[in-house]
């Protein structure tokens, strides 16, 4: 029988949505967890997302790990959203997805990726132009579906984020808000370090860069057609764009730049996402724009993050790139498994050590 | 020799750049005003407005009317800015304006407008491709210069408003914020209405119709291409765009709706107006977004707006269109000479009787 006792103090550094699952996560195991955040939840990665859980159309080609450790994750998905959901909080707002594409090249590459997803036995099925058009009426007529999966989710990013916080508290875990710039000076046992593209300046031997993303937030009005009811996945003359479901409208999502820690919304960048969202949904021209704002992905130099121990004191759950919502519940369960010392074989793709 | 004591009490009701105006005019002639505005400075259309004081190139062939109104005050202005910028108030920002279109069409049009104004015997020139990117190196490549005026003005709309009010007050005037749905229960002598759009709920006689107009406020950063030194004006396939000098970047606005007191900002009005802009100043593209708004341009029937008294005790201000910041010095001038019985000549094109 597990004595409580032993559990130990632990150190969390990071508000987003993999720090919040940690610490939750561990609270929940008795751990005494305090988590430190250094911005208001408003301010968080997190709460710029898009929020969707897609690992298989935003899988590319060979990069096998990535969609397995997705994968992994996906299926802790429902038992996740039903503990957030247990409150009030709705966080799952649509489900399903359609590839679509605009041009013959973006089919070319869409289909490549759907042989390669239909060669490992994945869910994707083809989608014809008059099944495209039944299940989403708005779509732009000229545009050509390549494939739909039915098992992909959208979910309320902030609406997650807040239950998570809420859960951990909950569970008997301490939120401060407070910058960490050194792990010497905390008292815990243990540190989690999950601080996103912030990660390297308190682990300078891990490299987790920032990778900007501007996002738009639309309003359906009362004349508007209506939003899409499944995520739409847009490759736009080789670009991607992503429509994602909200009870009101939809999240518009995201460019990709290499820019440091810059999170400038800049007028290129609010140029391209909507010519492309409209290539794929004219109707978002009518949309009122309610939000347009910047986040940086955390992304690793091979894609995949870092979740594991580092040294006897310090574990890591950073890099997850575009992935951090769907990696959520995984990522917390191997950190979880990695203090009582027992590494979930599932992780081990992610685990740092690949680095050492 | 006037006397004070016959001055009269007077209430102005709306707190955008015309009402402002004329209850600093009358104060300043030593009329007891109470300026009666409904809402914050920061929600006031002339917040939202570019700022152009462009008559010349913001003229339509045959509409001398106008024309002759906004000359007549555009050679107040440089009086009105001096005034308005003896404390630490900035209000000029340019001066010169270039006129460019992007396709034949447009050229045709701006080439007659161009006719007309050098038909008149007004201070336009012709702009060659050199001149032009000597001028202002930032412009598209492609496109084609066809006019400047060096007399036309841009100033921040923000700072003109905030220094209006500050001398209104310094002169007398009392500032109120309150809603007036009824002239009949305020106090003072003589009521002049300057509510813009809303005019024709107080004076249902007179028709001010709104007209949407959605604009943007752009940044530069460290590396962007220096913003124009001159307002620009565009006329891209048909549509209009200006690009108006800030310190640290430019205004460019502004579509036109007829969309009721709509003030939503749509993915389609930001769409045009971005496009629109690129068209003409590539740079822009790197520039940050730091504001999108939508503003209601109080239009009249003939697109003149009405200028001096509707009855015994009423006075109307409004329905200035694009124009009110140019037409604000004639604005206010009129206004007082009404009121001291002696009508200005220059602004019986405006008078409301023309509607009777």
């Amino acid at each position: 029988m597990p004595d409580v006792t032993e559990r130990c103090s632990v150190a969390v550094i990071g508000g987003g949505v993999i720090g919040s699952t940690v610490a939750w996560t561990l609270a929940e195991a008795g751990h005494r967890v305090t988590l430190y955040t250094d911005r208001a939840v408003e301010q968080s990665t997190t709460w710029v997302a898009g929020g969707m859980l897609a690992p298989w159309s935003e899988a590319w080609p060979g990069d096998s790990g990535l969609l397995d450790l997705s994968l992994a994750s996906m299926r802790a998905w429902p038992g996740f959203a039903a503990r957030l959901e247990q409150d009030e909080h709705r966080v799952i707002t649509a489900r399903g997805s359609l590839a679509v594409a605009a041009d013959e090249g973006d089919v070319a590459d869409l289909h490549r990726v759907m042989a390669w997803l239909e060669a490992r036995g994945e869910p994707v099925a083809p989608l014809s132009r008059r099944e495209a058009r039944a299940l989403e009426p708005g779509l732009a007529a000229g545009l050509r579906p390549v494939f739909q999966v039915q098992d992909e989710l959208a979910v309320d990013n902030r609406a997650t984020l807040l239950a998570l916080r809420e859960l951990a508290v909950r569970a008997g875990a301490t939120i401060e808000q407070r910058r960490i710039s050194s792990l010497a000076s905390l008292p815990q046992d243990q540190v989690v370090v999950a601080a996103g593209p912030w990660t390297s300046e308190l682990l300078p031997a891990l490299r987790v860069r920032p990778v900007k993303g501007e996002i738009m937030r639309l309003a359906r009005r009362s004349f508007s057609a209506p939003p899409p009811r499944r995520i739409v996945r847009g490759w736009v003359r080789g670009r991607h764009v992503y429509l994602v479901p909200r009870p009101d409208g939809m999240v518009v999502g995201a460019t990709q730049h290499e820019a440091g820690f810059d999170t400038t919304v800049t007028a290129g960048g609010v140029r391209d996402l909507l010519a492309d969202a409209e290539a794929v949904f004219p109707g978002v021209a009518d949309y009122a724009i309610t939000d347009m704002s910047a986040g940086l992905r955390p992304v690793t130099p091979d894609n995949i993050p870092l979740i594991g121990r580092v040294d006897d004191r310090t574990l890591v759950a950073a890099g997850h790139g575009r992935n951090g919502m769907l990696l959520a519940p995984l990522t917390g369960s191997a950190i979880l498994a990695e203090l009582d010392g027992q590494p979930l074989a599932e992780a081990a793709a992610a685990h740092p050590r690949r680095f050492a």
